[in-house]
């Protein structure tokens, strides 16, 4: 197989959006989620985030990385305002309306894109309704990284909605069955096909 | 559609294993990796990571979380100890062998578990010949989680390996292409179905 070589010195002499597309694709399939905020006036805000991650299982921990200077900035604001926001996967139904959600608009992105707010008793940031698996978060921890001032937020887990079905005897939550699909990069989206859950390795 | 929903107070008294795959799964497909090590006397480790996810694209950098009781804590005392460490895409063809990498071994996990350890020139970590993809990392950052004590590595990618044919003109890395799989969850592995690249949002 013919292979392509890229050394640190070539990174700094590429074009900025060549660079953006190989560095975003490069570690691999991505969480894929629609992040639902609202202000202290309720003005909801909805926006597609890749850069999550799974923390810890007890507490149940989620990581999530925001650009200070990226568009979803409300997001960042409005967590740190309420204290809350939400984690809805993306179905290949609306992946397109979720993608758009990455456009600056005026008003909220429920609206400007077609998805629907949903509300639960136990926490006052909006879920999205046609989502199939929803995550209620409150926030709990906020690192600035150095090397570049990306903010990371972690969230602890208050809630999980997920379709009947999905949560198998052990506990594993069939994210495939449910739908969710998976990125690559700034702008790929990707169904999945499972191989096999295996058992846990022992030499 | 009927679903079932978890409360903040379900999770303390789920059954631990219970908690530890529904929380693993909850949040999205993810980056799945062989993370190639090796200590100062040139003793190879090789591990499978979900946790690695994009941090920014200039200059180049990853993130990893690494728990500080799992398995593979050779990987974070070496990474250490060297400066470099590489990631590793995963085939269908091995991805048994890549989660096998798991279990704990007195030998190289590339003996062990079946992977030939390759080097270039740029730094001292081992890539695995067996993958498609391969990204060199020279350590840059570490942060202890104060709410958990999991270590978040950051590295900065200082080469690039990968097939010819799978890097668009304008930068797209397509890893679907290259053959990369994904994992959801502790132990499910997944292949992919690209939907579409979108175009960039606007209004």
């Amino acid at each position: 197989m013919h292979t392509v070589i890229f050394a640190e010195p070539d990174f700094a002499r590429m074009e900025k959006q060549f660079r953006t597309n190989l560095i975003n694709a490069l570690s691999g399939f991505k969480s894929v989620n629609l992040v639902g905020t609202a202000n202290a006036q309720g003005m909801t805000n909805l926006a597609v985030f890749s850069q999550i991650f799974h923390i810890g299982a007890n507490p149940p921990l989620i990581g999530m990385l925001v650009r200070p200077d990226s568009v979803p900035r409300h997001t960042l604001s409005n967590l740190l305002e309420t204290g809350f926001y939400t984690f809805n996967n993306i179905l290949p139904e609306f992946y397109q309306a979720a993608h758009q959600t990455s456009a600056r608009y005026a008003v909220s992105e429920f609206e400007a894109c077609g998805f629907t707010p949903e509300f639960s008793q136990h926490h006052p940031a909006p879920y999205v309704r046609e989502s199939s698996v929803k995550i209620g978060l409150r926030f709990v921890e906020k690192h600035e990284l150095a090397i570049n001032g990306t903010i990371m937020v972690i969230g602890s887990v208050v809630e999980i909605i997920c379709p009947e079905g999905c949560v198998a005897e052990d506990g594993y939550l069939d994210i495939e069955k449910a739908g969710s699909i998976t990125c690559s990069g700034l702008d790929s989206y990707h169904t999945t096909q499972q191989l096999a859950r295996l058992p846990y390795a022992k030499p």
